[in-house]
């Protein structure tokens, strides 16, 4: 059965261009897992912050992390309003005007109130999504975090319940009078793409590259 | 003669790992400009909201555009304080345990106060900015904006004076009793890259991709 889909609110509903705008869950969570990093906004003192963080989605809850030592972490296990947003750039949109280039993305922005998970099997559980959302099958191959660490770490959790997903996609829109221009018009596609991996300086030798790490992509 | 770097303040100062941290105007201007979107956080009655945009530098100050209807743009126009961050993702960092899993990334974190640019001159200057910080090159080969288009386009700007970069880099610093396991380490490299060019539908016959987006990269 399909999920339904965030309620829309008026703070989460697209005024322009509302075609781009989505509240429906499986977008949202589809661009949430596919991002690799989230950037988390809150405010302290009055003055907005905006720090990337890694992020992890179990069911309708976003996970973020950090140390327990983090001054963006204490501002926020309070309980304040934060925003999370993640940003997929997926091309370059290059029109024959100016005013018509544009970039194709997808991206989700979620509102609501972060708090701290206390409970150590729920904060285990989210550390453990968060190393799997980076690499999926990686958890059980690494030392898993000892007390000391987890009592180190800490965990803050997002209802997913209040926002919407923003696509843009396809070529430029140009004028019409604009179209018998001498100018190159289309898009270029852009992804984040992997590179050779490079082992640890210090890796025993024999130990091969695992299965998650060859070819990855998001 | 080097550009002296940004005053550091408590709020742009960090707390933990401090090495990583920087006000080097050169390296937080290099992160800034090669960073193709940014992400953009303001308060909203009592809401933070981080919305992606894409941005560019002219000197010492840093430019946002947007629609004249935006709803964030008319929010911010008024001079509220503001947060501008912009995140390179260059690499995965695979460690022997989960708690020493981590990110290579490159990001910058600006504070202060955007402000609307009214000035005709200043705003087509920091249009064109924008355009060429996307693509060098390009702004030269299109149509450029009509005072129609000017006028239902806002500028923002902020002066990059506050703010910091933070920097991660190199293998995973995983404990020494952790060397001995049986689980692969080191850094999957990760970039922007861009693929093949796609026409527009309705591009011309004849008119052949341009110099600047040959091979395009960051």
């Amino acid at each position: 059965m399909a999920s339904p889909g965030l309620v829309p609110t008026p703070r989460t509903t697209a005024q322009r261009l509302p075609a781009r705008g989505s509240h429906d869950r499986a977008a949202i969570e589809a661009i949430l897992d596919e991002a690799l990093v989230c950037h988390l906004g809150f405010v302290h003192e009055g003055q907005p912050f905006v720090i990337p963080t890694i992020h992890a989605r179990v069911g309708e809850t976003l996970y973020v992390h950090g140390s327990a030592a983090s001054r963006m972490l204490r501002a926020l296990e309070g309980g304040v309003p934060a925003c999370v947003t993640v940003t997929l750039v997926d091309g370059l949109v290059m029109a024959r005007s100016a005013f018509h280039h544009s970039m194709n993305y997808r991206s989700v922005v979620l509102l609501g109130t972060l708090r701290a998970v206390d409970d150590a099997d729920r904060k285990l559980e989210a550390l453990r999504a968060i190393t799997e959302h980076v690499a999926p099958g990686r958890y059980a191959q690494v030392r898993p975090p000892n007390a000391k660490e987890l009592l180190g770490t800490r965990v803050l959790e997002l209802p997913i319940v209040e926002g919407s997903a923003k696509v843009r996609s396809g070529p430029p829109g140009d004028d019409p009078e604009d179209l018998a221009l001498d100018c190159w018009a289309g898009v270029v596609p852009l992804a984040l793409r992997a590179g050779a991996p490079i082992p640890a300086p210090d890796l025993r030798p024999g130990i091969g590259l695992p299965r998650e790490l060859v070819d990855y992509s998001r």
